[in-house]
């Protein structure tokens, strides 16, 4: 569910969203379609996203450039289902475009204590 | 829900996470706490946070500058909590910094049909 994005910089598309209670059959197979689709894409670099009980959803794609951005917005598909989202699936949402600068992990399952102190790998 | 964030640009903290299954109360009252300090913060512009039931998380965090996330990272309490976030509440976890340069948003209250075509709000 992490992205394994490669060092910084690159791009983050931060989709913030809250989901109206309509056609959650329509949404769901759409929303599977476009990540697929997304993954296709050149440039992409992989994608977060989780949705809450309330319906409230955050989804960050990464993008190696503004250009790969550019494609995926108009491809012809990925247009489609974003009329469907602002007419019928979302109430509301944020599009944010942000260049990534730097960024860190840490994972306990690769965590080898042996080589402490720094336990965070820095992707910077 | 959504952060009512100015025009770009300012940054985002993304922080993207999985829980452990450990300790959901002393997790549950520092994550409380951390938001009720981080928007006390100079230059804390707002925060969208969700967690999804498997425990994955996504907590974007919007500041002014670059000055302002490192005022917050060298808060004291904070650090004691990203310390116990890495020891004990979190399996792993990235977080990256990045520079907003547009945004929109869309929202079905704030609609006003007549004045269509456009329905989203720029805020670059």
């Amino acid at each position: 569910m992490f992205a394994n994005t490669p060092k910084p910089p690159y791009y983050a598309v931060i989709f913030t969203n809250q989901r109206a209670a309509t056609d959650p059959e329509g949404y769901g197979l759409t929303a599977e379609r476009m990540v697929e689709l997304a993954a296709q894409q050149p440039g992409f670099l992989g994608v977060e996203s989780v949705r809450g009980a309330d319906g409230f959803g955050i989804t960050v794609s990464y993008w190696e450039s503004e250009a790969a951005i550019a494609g995926w917005k108009a491809h012809a598909e990925h247009q489609i289902a974003r009329e469907n989202g602002r007419g019928r699936w979302y109430r509301a949402f944020t599009t944010r475009v942000a260049k990534v600068e730097r960024a860190y992990s840490f994972d306990t399952e690769r965590l080898d204590t042996s080589t402490a102190p720094s336990e965070e790998s820095s992707q910077q």
